[in-house]
């Protein structure tokens, strides 16, 4: 099971700009500095703004910058609303004959809340406290 | 975050088959049954005999059938070994800049490790046991 590149690159720039707080960071510097295309990039900073992560600023130096306390954002609820469902099968979509009285369905669904349950108790805060690897590329 | 459809028709064809523990059944028939394509069954089953969880049987009414006890097949192993890949993020294949040194591959590995263990305990025994989509598949 792997998560979403959007969402990994959601989190990553949430990452970022929690390191740079007082930042306005443009879209294209986070692109350069993720190695994302453009394109991709503004789709997931137009989303962060909309779910409330980031606030947008207009103008010529404009850019984002996070909205609220990385200690308040737990890295449940961004992994959660960034990949879109919480479903971990789509048996409606595969035409799955079992369907709706299938046990398989309720496992599966427990596995992915204990997955999110894991992720509860992680801040973004948490998630740069501690993050040589953030910590040199903020300070590039 | 959602399991592949590879896992999800690998799964089922398991529990069909420990559903019918004495047959016989073609890779025809079970495309059919899940409404898979030839060719995706073809994968599908040949997988899960290379893994060795189905016994191939040649011949003009050859077939596969579940090898083994369906109370000793764990859909935590039936998961991690059609998935395929037990990172939950490729940080490598990104790109990432912050690779190697970054706390989110451990708390996203963290989480994965708590979904496999939630499954660790649910058998393919325990899944055809009370599943009326199953049995009215099966008895067909």
């Amino acid at each position: 099971m792997q998560i979403t590149r959007y969402t990994d690159i959601s989190l990553r720039v949430l990452m970022y700009l929690a390191s740079k707080p007082d930042d306005i960071i443009s879209i294209s510097h986070l692109s350069t500095t993720y190695m994302a295309s453009n394109n991709h990039m503004v789709k997931v900073v137009h989303n962060l703004v909309k779910l409330g992560y980031l606030e947008s600023i207009r103008g010529r130096n404009g850019g984002v910058r996070l909205n609220g306390n990385p200690s308040n954002i737990t890295v449940s609820e961004v992994v959660r609303k960034t990949e879109n469902h919480d479903n971990v099968i789509n048996c409606a979509k595969a035409n799955c004959p079992l369907h709706p009285r299938c046990s398989l369905t309720g496992v599966l669904q427990k596995a992915n809340e204990a997955f999110y349950a894991a992720l509860e108790n992680t801040s973004l805060a948490d998630l740069i406290s501690d993050n040589p690897g953030l910590t040199r590329l903020v300070n590039n």
